[in-house]
């Protein structure tokens, strides 16, 4: 049985158990999950539709037909912008929807639009959340899945390394940025999990800042924020670099974030919550005294998506599991000066927790008269 | 008064006439539509919440709070990722959450899961959507909206104009992607409005291929499409291109994609249905024989969203009133062999039509045996 259907077998487990009569799974990532067929339709409707009796199908633009074929292990139906997709859907089914009495759908992720649009054909239905089972089954990756993501995790490491071989004083940010996705996509890369984030000196205070054209100068941190899709699955990495001389503040600073992400590495392990990673790092920062400027969570969970389920916040009590994949990243922003951030992608293992990421995470500073060498 | 703060007024006035007492408004668009702020929050909530009687304020993560207070032309609240956004929201708004009794949301925006959170607080209340009337506003640009996206679409052009100057034989599609990226980023847009796509040979015949590392060579068409953001306004332009000699058929097809275009732009004043400009693009293609290879509508709105209202399908009767702005893209696409597409970006006028891009759309057959010339 291909991995895709022995997913779909999972779910119709869960069907049974519950009474649902059929699912309407419609997120790419889920899609893609119980499909292997990868795409982002816009506002289109795509969805994979699992009947409890009857053959599980992908419906899709009419557009994507071609790739839908290639690449997903479903019969494929499609509909085109003067159809009615879920018409289509409907029809497909080929059974009385106003018989069906309950039907499964994402509720995070599909619309109240879209609900509307199914509650007028499957007029008598309850509507019931697939997502925490979705969940709950892609939150423990496969084996095939870690050897996909131990692959993309490498090749973050990769980019981080080129990186470093780019990042010279008058060099802009958004060049960085050119040239490490340049790098990636040579190396085979589906695309960036997101857009690649180089920031300089007083932008790197923006954990949401844009890369333009902000130089790099002696004095800067240099705060390299990436992510891979290899064959469907994510990697994301930071790494913060200095320039030149830095103050002592400044390599207070970047001390305080290694210890916390080294800390939180430290207390991963089965049955452990979630939440405790997230204060072990915080503790760290605080006791630095940089508390007030570390504001976010300390990670999250990664897989088809970039930020999947667990979310690795201080609240989170949800015990880990093995098989369990998220981001450790803690940082310190002061507005006006700088930021640091270390990233790492970790797995929870039967025993304690693997670092999928392995770019060193002392300090470095790079010099500022040496010509870049490629 | 600000253009942001007469948008307000305006969807406050229809607040009145319906009887809403607060609008929940979380899609970045919207949000950048009535606040000037732009963001991706990904899972995280960020919303313009509008009191029918109080002030309208902004709700966005913590994290984005500089960017927020620098963009945003309304006060702003923050929350972290252990805070529940929806019970700040209810602190801010200092009423009743009970004697709510009518909220607007977007409907094809906001998830169920959203809903059911806003219905715990706000329990007495009923639920309108806010996009027809955001989309009836939105539809018709102003004068500072059509200033952005005349900038967007002359940079759209410069950028194609870029791109022929790097179309050699041998050159991969994701390094054309790349150049075009680069020159974009360098005259200062705020970013790319979709993946940059070029496609060449077979593989322009897929609507949503992704570049990759197939080379350009003789006798290929190739395929690029682009989009701007300038100042939050999009451009979208495709052109395609033969190299080298091309076949007859190759020919046929490039000049029936040519005039469809062309007659779908002259089909284009106010009070014409939006079907009718499709279906003047598919008469052409249909007479030439290619009827069944353009497998899409003929265009989509553009504004703050690549594809926003109204959608230009044959099914669309809505009339076109002065202040549209849509794409006109007929495409042919001959699975194995290539496909053509030719999309400009239109402005209904008081009296037809201006085309906003105007990168020449003549056959132009590149040269195989001249070096690259930046």
């Amino acid at each position: 049985m291909s991995f895709h259907a022995a997913r779909i077998s999972k779910l119709l487990a869960w069907m049974e158990e519950t009474d649902i009569d059929v699912s309407v799974v419609t997120s790419p990532a889920n899609v893609r999950y119980l499909s292997g067929f990868y795409s982002n339709p816009h506002e289109r409707f795509m969805g994979v539709i699992i009947p409890r009796k009857g053959t599980p199908f992908l419906i899709v633009p009419a557009l994507d037909r071609e790739k839908a074929e290639a690449e997903g292990t479903l019969p494929v139906h499609t509909h085109s912008d003067t159809d009615n997709a879920v018409d289509i859907l409907v029809g497909v089914l080929d059974s009385d929807a106003a018989a069906i009495s309950q039907v499964a759908i994402e509720k995070s992720q599909m619309s109240v639009a879209r609900l509307e649009e199914l509650q007028s054909r499957f007029s008598n239905a309850k509507y019931a959340n697939v997502e925490d089972r979705l969940t709950a089954m892609r939150m423990r990756k496969d084996g095939e899945e870690l050897s996909l993501m131990r692959q993309a995790a490498q090749l973050a490491d990769e980019a981080v390394a080129f990186a470093v071989t780019q990042m010279v004083p008058g060099k802009m940010e958004y060049e960085l940025v050119q040239a490490i996705e340049s790098f990636v996509k040579r190396q085979g890369a589906d695309r960036m999990a997101f857009e690649t984030m180089v920031l300089a000196g007083e932008k790197s205070a923006l954990p949401h800042g844009e890369p333009g054209t902000r130089e790099i100068r002696k004095g800067d941190f240099v705060l390299v924020d990436l992510g891979i899709v290899w064959k469907g699955y994510c990697s994301d990495i930071t790494r913060t670099f200095a320039v030149g001389d830095i103050s002592e503040k400044q390599r207070e600073i970047y001390e305080a974030v290694r210890r916390a992400n080294a800390a939180a590495i430290q207390a991963v392990k089965p049955g452990v919550g979630a939440g405790v990673i997230d204060r072990a790092a915080r503790d760290v920062i605080e006791d630095a005294g940089f508390g007030e400027f570390f504001i976010h969570r300390v990670g999250h969970g990664l897989g088809i998506d970039i930020h999947e389920p667990p979310s690795m916040h201080g609240n989170n009590e949800q015990p880990l599991v093995p098989g369990m994949m998220f981001t450790i990243e803690p940082g310190v922003y002061i507005p006006g000066m700088g930021g640091v951030r270390i990233e790492d992608d970790v797995l929870v293992t039967e025993t304690g927790v693997e670092v999928l990421t392995s770019y060193p995470k002392e300090l470095r500073i790079l010099p500022v008269h040496v010509l870049n060498v490629e």
